[in-house]
């Protein structure tokens, strides 16, 4: 029998077909059992008429276990009761490798439980749906990109400088060149590559050394970093907004089967794709002020005023302009207002957080000297990166986005941890 | 005036459009300018006549230096002489940023002071050349992957586990946890997911603290791991080449400048893209031995006798069934020949060498568990890989491919080190 994906049944109604794939769920009623099955494309129902097969495929049906690898045998029809739904009105059944005592049974298990089990864990259908959908993120972010004229640029790991201080570092000994650092991320790399490539971007796991234990960190991640030539402060939050509505759409498009098993609110991500809202920072903080936030000007926002600004609002907010006191070197200072630089955080809806974070650089090299020594960084380990503004300088912007941030807005997920196939946190290095 | 990227200039003759770029070239005849435009999508002549231009315009281009920054206004015309080439006739042009004695001239740079200038080296024709194929290959694996119903599947960085002993591990200190070591191959983590996705892939870094300094040897490089459920042996062939026919057909069709810029023989190309040529192990050390090598069966093929074996092959040659004794404890023994492997390894045309490995999994336990036993292994660090195989075990293959060694392939790069953008050596840790 051709063997066939149980995502496409629906095109051979009537075939006689087979699955290869898993024994998810059985029920018995009788002399008929009811069974569900995954091959990895998604999930089909199986009915076995004990009159209708063999005594023995009626023993083998009786024998397999939960999670028992099969091969399964039988006519596709339109469910009876479930439209768009298809089954398999079985003719065989044969069991590959019986498992024994799967350890994830239907019963409640605690988190570590599960993430111990990771490996395992993974076949469940919400898991799936996660996994499925951090890849058709990922698809979404290469297709966008390089329909506005990025190439991928893969940037080092190993790494001689701190981008952003070396505390939250993951030192590594480098053969006889001392200590290699571990990535945050790939931008100055980018700063230097876009003036080969014109707009480029890196797509990769960084790490962070942090003793942060919250829902929204882990110690290795992906990230997406973009950097565009010739590109300032406005255009670089329209690609970021057409990035992000681009995901948005390509999720809805091709996801339909994951964001139901995520139970996700449709309408809530159809309306997020509709031009996002722009705060100044100044603006966000005075609007939190009222809605009862003790945040003052100057301090970063924390989660809870994260979720204050978007609370009501159907899309994304970008919350542009920041103070410099609490920005990078690299950004650029807005000539209007010299206090403020062009920076922007985008800020996704229904809870999900930042998502994205970019700003124009500073293209200038004698100010970038001056920043670099008010925040007492070694010049002699960033002359590379200054070569970029000595030779043919131009304007130029970029940003960064999470992977697993999205993954979880998109997703619905509420720890972030689900959103990598293999997490690792300060407490976990396993499986 | 309208914004033009130079790659699309073609579609534009008479128009008049702006080039924002930087300076390549530039030489004089007289009252006529001959310039060469960069801006990341590609290169464009332009023609600046004295009498046509303003006398401050004309200073602007008698005092761009190499590598400025600039902006170049100016009509599109067909080239004079170069069928497909277009030009812009200068009506502006404006100097952004000036650039004094630009590092890398026209005369010969050793290769250290190159790699040195990496940064900047980026910008030549060649190495931009090199990076869009980079890219184009990467894009390439995506959507051949995802024809053949693979996902991306990120596999971690941070392990616990030596896939293939530790000697050429990178340790890192990992918080109260001890020790991890940055990954080598995603494998062992795909095959767990691939009971879940059915058939999926990662794509990433991967590192090697291997002392060797080889034209093809990096610390670190990116790596492909593909692994599939229900896939044996003659199937995994199947899809590897499919993979590798595709990366060919799709950089021929969307990078002839760059192939043309590499100089790279396009009919060998061409010619690639047919059914590939398979050996056993056992044939190809008789051929070998018949081509003068001094090899002896039971030992690795070195660079050489890839390079005799293909020499006059016009296909990649796939090498199959090697001794057990000298593979991993997780390949499949062949049931026919129980001295060898289901493997293979793919060695590419033109002295391109090993560009693909891969083999069937051994899917029993108790099998695996001999192995293991046998290769000093320590079964304790491999319970959840073992898990694997006592809940649902399925027949199932994988294979990797090294991006930087299919990159010089297609190319025609003698070196590994200028097909990754931040090349890392055992020598080197920067720029």
């Amino acid at each position: 029998m051709p063997q066939m994906l149980a995502r496409n049944l629906g095109r051979h109604i009537n075939a006689t077909v087979t699955i290869l794939g898993w024994l998810y769920n059985k029920r018995s009623s009788g002399p008929i059992a009811f069974l569900e099955i995954r091959d990895g494309s998604g999930w089909t129902p199986a009915v076995v008429n004990k009159e209708a097969v063999t005594a023995e495929v009626w023993r083998s049906v009786e024998a397999a276990t939960q999670e028992s690898s099969v091969s399964v045998t039988g006519k596709v029809a339109q469910h009876p009761k479930r439209e768009g739904v298809y089954e398999l009105q079985v003719t065989d059944f044969q069991i590959l490798q019986l498992a024994h005592d799967y350890p994830i049974t239907k019963k409640e298990h605690g988190p570590e439980f599960l993430m111990d089990h990771r490996h395992l864990w993974l076949r469940s259908r919400q898991q799936w749906a996660i996994l499925r959908l951090r890849d058709a993120v990922t698809t979404a972010v290469n297709e966008y990109l390089h329909q506005q004229n990025f190439i991928r640029l893969d940037t080092p790991i190993f790494t001689p400088n701190a981008c952003e201080g070396t505390t939250t570092l993951f030192p590594v000994e480098y053969f006889d060149l001392g200590t290699a650092y571990l990535a945050q991320s790939g931008q100055l790399y980018l700063e230097a590559a876009i003036a080969s490539v014109g707009r480029c971007y890196d797509f990769g796991p960084v790490f962070r050394a942090e003793k942060s234990k919250t829902k929204r960190h882990l110690t290795e991640f992906w990230m997406m970093d973009a950097e565009a030539a010739f590109v300032e402060h406005d255009e670089n939050l329209k690609i970021q907004e057409g990035l992000v509505r681009h995901i948005i759409r390509y999720c809805l498009e091709h996801c339909q089967e994951e964001l139901a098993i995520r139970e996700r609110n449709l309408d809530n991500l159809r309306q997020a794709d509709a031009p996002f809202t722009r705060y100044t920072y100044k603006q966000a903080i005075k609007k939190l002020n009222e809605l009862g936030s003790d945040i003052k000007y100057g301090e970063d926002l924390g989660n809870d005023d994260e979720g204050r600004l978007t609370k009501n609002s159907a899309v994304p907010v970008f919350i542009e302009k920041w103070p410099k006191e609490i920005k990078p070197f690299y950004m650029k200072r807005d000539p209007n207002n010299p206090d403020v630089v062009f920076n922007a955080d985008l800020i996704a809806t229904e809870g999900g957080g930042e998502i994205v974070g970019g700003s124009q650089r500073e293209e200038r090299v004698d100010v970038l000297i001056e920043r670099m020594k008010s925040e007492g960084l070694n010049q002699a380990d960033y002359e590379w990166y200054l070569d970029t503004r000595r030779f043919g300088s131009v304007p130029h912007s970029g940003f960064g986005l999470g992977l697993e941030r999205v993954v979880r807005w998109i997703a619905g997920a509420e720890h972030i941890r689900e959103c990598i196939p293999f997490p690792r946190t300060i407490g976990r290095l396993r499986p």
